[in-house]
């Protein structure tokens, strides 16, 4: 993830990982010290292109991974590291989730500097 | 969007835009109005399935729409009132956005409650 919250990715074909979730109101430190664990695990997964992240003061937020094969997106689901903080998300953090995999077909992007990208 | 912040969707394959952003800091009134205004509009968009968004502190967002099809999206693409909240979107309420259309392959949930949908 950037600075800027936006990731820098190659041009499409790529695959993404939709993370939707409801954090339970437990374990605040815990979980924050989980996510950003999890930021820099990703990070050194073979194939991992960048991710963008953001919730809201309601406790609904969402995480989207982009990687750029279902090879990817298997090997970290195999994560051992990974699965753990996941087995602790379903008993500690989190009320409800939704994973959605999709394969990116296009994007394009705007900055109000006048960049504008992809198609 | 249901109440929980949560989409219920078809079982995939179907669509996703994922929209992600920062908001400038201008015109909170006008944008929340506006946001407002799509989400009862994109409702009404044949093929429209549902969609999930949240927006941290820190004015960085994440929308994802779903859709049924690569047509609807062109639907809602062109609808001029949509058309119009793009363009004022450029010159008043982001700073920087970013666009990607995917392909939903694979879905499934978790809830607290015991209830785990999809694979």
């Amino acid at each position: 993830m950037s600075a800027s919250g936006f990731a820098t990715l190659p041009q499409p074909p790529y695959y993404a990982v939709i993370f939707s979730s409801r954090r339970s109101d437990r374990d605040e430190p815990g979980y924050a010290a989980m996510a950003q664990r999890m930021a820099e695990l990703v990070a050194a997964q073979p194939g991992f292109l960048g991710a963008e992240s953001t919730r809201g003061a309601d406790g609904f937020g969402i995480t989207v991974a982009y990687f750029d094969s279902e090879d990817a997106i298997r090997g970290w689901r195999q994560n051992a590291e990974h699965a753990a903080a996941r087995a602790q998300g379903r008993s500690d953090w989190y009320e409800h989730f939704e994973v959605r995999v999709a394969r990116v077909e296009r994007a394009y992007g705007w900055d109000c500097d006048g960049a504008a990208t992809g198609e």
